[in-house]
């Protein structure tokens, strides 16, 4: 058994990491605390929400109403302890590598145990992933990360083909889950850290505006 | 029987009210008439669109086109009527109340009808009463409510809360539905009114960008 | 038998020219691989993706992988090419009129064909046709065609309704399809090739901001 935590906890967890990073993602602009907690809960549950609808599955927050109240007291929190944090943008980015992995992953799995095929699973795991964020850059106003040439989808790309193909391979579940889920979150991290951006060959020119 | 109008009637009504703040919040930018049905539209049926789509009920207007036919005809009208209202900003702002208040306390009723517990109830009748405005903002570039610091969402959540509370309570079903309309559109009103904002301790601090 | 290509290739040829709108649409901007995989898959999938859950069909491309391929292939392609192609704004003028009277047609057949009314069928082909381009707009942070004076949705709401009405008439099927995204096609490269606006009397004021 090689999982840190079990399943149901590590969901727990990115739910609260992901409604975290939709407050202090905003957190500058004189955001109320409604408004930072029906912006954290969209980060956090928007992706699988969509993700549900389009495959017909029951929302997964209202079968389970836990993983909206985990998102609401995430969001209460980081607006109080926002106050006394300085800087959070690099801690931001970071948290939202942690949540984008395990949410990617996750969804991957909900979709393949659905006895849907690899393109659907994979395509569910990213949208899962980046949708939340999506809506919450909409919502906020801001560039969504689509505009941008920071390197964030490929590792969750990379990440859910990965926990594809590693289902043929003889290994608990435990141990595929963690390295797809470590995969993300290490290609991300270090693009955050050493701030390496998608090569030219992959971006279309860019003409300032 | 303490309501004024039958509750069918006053769906019609929140329906028409909704649409006209569509049409009015976007007025002055140079909208064409097809573009203003669909916000109209969008802002009257987005909210509960995406009530339904979540609580897995059959949308509400497909299955009933007259909320389809009163959106567009009141989009309509608020197109053609535009032209000689001046300043409607103020105007817009009370009429929005009045949509918010009864959009919220139905989707209340109706998720609670379907055996939902209150958690899913009130976040659905805030969902439902802020959803559409928010669609109409990010469809029309505006900056949506929750990064202004006005009260719009707070009413809405104590008149749900407070909906949902008095279900214990030895009244008429009017009675309840009545009141709780009320506070919602009193506070907005009087938020409105008197310019209230939200008290700086719930309000992140606002650094000019 | 009228048609040149069969329906389902029709289909696709919609798809295609979609995610290859989607591509050029934004990418002038800055935009990397995935970011334009996403926007053109987006662009071309989303609104029927939201007509479907609407009328509560299985969503289209879950149902047939096919599609979501080819609008993979096709951002991909255009994201290729356009580092070839100079200045393709009004070559994705065309190509958007193109996928936009193939999408409204066939959409307003599905749900017409799924014994709904004229008035939904119409309203989910105007849906379906400019639901895509719209979520990529507020993706991609550009002003929606909502705002703005172009005949865009005039042409559509003109061929659904012929195509509703036409089914009443004796001829081919084919026939009845052909004049509908004829239509369509026809009044919109008019628009562009001459610079239509929408006359003044269906446009509120416009006061610069």
């Amino acid at each position: 058994m090689t999982r840190v935590l079990p399943l149901y906890d590590l969901q727990m967890l990115g739910t609260a990491v992901f409604a975290v990073t939709g407050v202090l993602a905003v957190n500058r602009r004189g955001l109320d605390v409604f408004g930072a907690v029906v912006l954290g809960t969209v980060t956090s549950l928007g992706g699988g929400t969509i993700r549900d609808l389009i495959i017909r599955a029951p929302v997964f927050w209202i079968v389970d109403t836990n993983y909206l109240l985990v998102a609401i007291v995430a969001a209460l929190v980081a607006f109080s302890a926002s106050r006394w944090i300085g800087s959070t943008y690099t801690l931001l980015l970071y948290l939202d590598a942690v949540g984008a992995a395990l949410f990617a992953i996750q969804a991957t799995e909900k979709v393949l145990g659905l006895q849907y095929g690899p393109v659907i699973a994979v395509s569910m795991g990213i949208l899962t992933s980046i949708g939340g964020g999506l809506l919450r850059d909409v919502l906020a106003g801001r560039q969504t990360l689509l505009m941008s040439r920071e390197i964030y989808a490929t590792p969750i790309l990379v990440g859910c083909v990965l926990y594809v193909a590693m289902g043929n391979a003889a290994m608990p579940h435990g141990t595929r889950l963690n390295i797809a889920v470590a995969v993300i979150f290490c290609i991300r991290a270090a693009a955050i850290r050493w701030h390496v951006e998608m090569p030219g060959w992959l971006t279309s020119r860019h003409e300032p505006e």
